[in-house]
């Protein structure tokens, strides 16, 4: 029996604790909350990032540490990962939880991104609008998540608004990319280097979070898959990162740009669990771990909703052959994720009718 | 969110936990054990089957209780169907966890068995002897399992033998059944009476364990399937049955014999986690809580081995494309079930292959 800690005990944590189970794993989940997600089935230390108290209790016997989200302060990571293994690193994580770095990081690699420019300061503000141009979205460098801390900017004056909205904490801003679909990898390293991937995903976003991932992406070329590869094998290898990634992508005229890199176990992944022979949490584990990678192939075709607000009627969706139902525990509350429906079937037909099914009963996506 | 009692605290307790924290069920698991495999995942409640402080601990705002262990006291049973719903009721138990009462069971439906006699004492057990014959199996009426509880009986000498070291316990002589293979069907009967099926699987036992299971079993006439099917449904629905049950069948001719009935998830259907669209125990606990049955279809081909006695080397198995690694958390010991391994393929050549290398590193079967 290993013991894994996990910074954050929210719905990933939850998932990482079912996965982990199995394999003799053992989480214990670092959370601030009273009673996280991950709390019944992962040991809860409850206190907050700064703790001492609670650092101590977390830490304690502990084989290895991971994360579920990249809001952790980095003082926090750190502090854990001056005693215990912590992967990702704390450089991987200060690499990826801010969107500046990690725009110069894909730059560095030559990989392609929507213009972007640094916003520290009205004055910087002006001059990034001429250099990006309009429309663009201002989004805080760190913090941001569901489409929380940013806002879309069409002009000067709406671009001072969105400025102080965000209360003026550093910022990138970004030209508006009128992609074609974004679509997004899953990807997970191990301790020996070996990289595995999942197939590229296309995603569905409304109100800035995820509805509706298909997996695998409907009319994916050789070439975009090639790509989609290549540009998270380079980034994960230039972080030297152990553990599932996810990066979020723009398709536009048969190109890939990066907007964003998880590094976490990602929304984008949770159709893994049913739809492919090794899941996005149980192969994090793994490389975490030092054991072996599972294989990533996926199952058929599947598909995953968002369940977000509140809950629908769960034996209307369980009455819809091959729905798995995913709750988190978590209270209803709008524009939250309670939990998701991942739907298998055989062919592509077949997947978009039962897709049909169960976004009827959850009330569509569109 | 519902609490779903499970007397026992086993792997069993602990797989129907993993598979119903995804549907937001939460487990309190009733077990004299101080660290049973279900306590990572479930609320533990210790405390021998007669204490009546555990009976209020476990009784607690549950919705709904069920067993993973048919050895529970009745009375322990009754009690907790007084106050709860038991799912099977304590009349299924009562009819299944005796093996002369299942086969008187199994008679009244018409359903064939090994020639068998009651043996309540030294006289009867010279009478069963002439009415079953020899080669015969002594087992003991109730608490047997692994093999434990009975001896093969050759003669006169051993019989007597094999009586005093069960303790001269009720128990039943079963003639000696030459089958061509034992197999079983795992089978789901849902609060409104509808019943699902997982296809006949092919086990093979070595002293009295169970290590392996190969899903779908090769080779099923479609009489045979439809044989145990009927079997099957017509013992769920005379016991008014609600939950999973397994039927364990000896195949001899071109039929069936009724072996034993487990009126609980079995472990020939372990398979099911990544072989079957839904698995048995996630279809358990739908039954139970009255959620429609989840489809029982197979995922191609599955096979299932028990890890007996010691854990092999965990990346060595894991390094096997396609298995899948399930540990309970127990201590090793001679001739326990730490675990076992799952392997799914897309064609029977498959997956014997990919079964060939995980039994060379558990070290075999035969």
């Amino acid at each position: 029996m290993k013991r894994v800690g996990v910074l954050g005990g929210g719905q990933l944590a939850r998932m990482l604790a079912l996965a982990g189970l199995p394999l003799d794993l053992r989480l214990r989940a670092w959370d601030p909350a009273a009673d996280p997600p991950a709390a019944p089935v992962a040991e809860h230390v409850q206190g907050d990032w700064g703790d001492p108290a609670a650092l101590e209790r977390f830490l304690r016997g502990l084989d290895v540490a991971t994360l579920e989200l990249e809001g952790v302060p980095v003082a926090t990571a750190e502090a854990v990962a001056a005693r215990v293994p912590l992967c990702p690193s704390p450089r991987a994580l200060a690499a990826t939880r801010d969107r500046l770095e990690e725009k110069r990081l894909a730059l560095a690699h030559g990989i392609a991104t929507a213009p972007f420019a640094a916003v520290d300061d009205e004055a910087k503000l002006v001059a990034a609008l001429h250099e990006v141009g309009l429309p663009a979205v201002l989004k805080r460098r760190t913090e941001g998540y569901d489409g929380r801390g940013q806002a879309v900017v069409r002009d000067a004056a709406s671009a001072l608004r969105a400025w102080r909205d965000l209360g003026g904490a550093p910022s990138v801003l970004e030209g508006f990319v009128a992609f074609e679909r974004e679509v997004s990898i899953v990807a997970v390293r191990a301790l020996d280097g070996r990289v595995a991937f999942y197939p590229v995903v296309e995603n569905l976003h409304r109100d800035g979070i995820l509805r509706r991932t298909i997996a695998p992406a409907p009319g994916v070329s050789a070439e975009i898959e090639t790509a989609a590869r290549d540009l998270a094998a380079r980034l994960l290898e230039a972080l030297g990162y152990v553990g599932v990634a996810a990066f979020e992508l723009f398709e536009v005229g048969g190109r890939l740009l990066l907007n964003e890199i998880a590094p976490r176990v990602h929304n984008s992944g949770h159709w893994t669990i049913e739809g492919a022979s090794t899941s996005q949490f149980e192969n994090h584990l793994r490389a975490v771990t030092g054991l072996p990678l599972g294989s990533t192939e996926p199952l058929g075709f599947s598909a995953m909703c968002n369940l977000i607000g509140d809950v629908p009627d769960p034996a209307a969706l369980l009455a819809i052959p091959g729905a798995h139902l995913h709750l988190y525990g978590k209270e209803p509350r709008a524009g939250r994720k309670i939990g998701h429906v991942t739907v298998r079937a055989t062919d592509r037909d077949g997947l978009l009718d039962v897709l049909g099914r169960v976004e009827r009963v959850i009330g569509g996506t569109a």
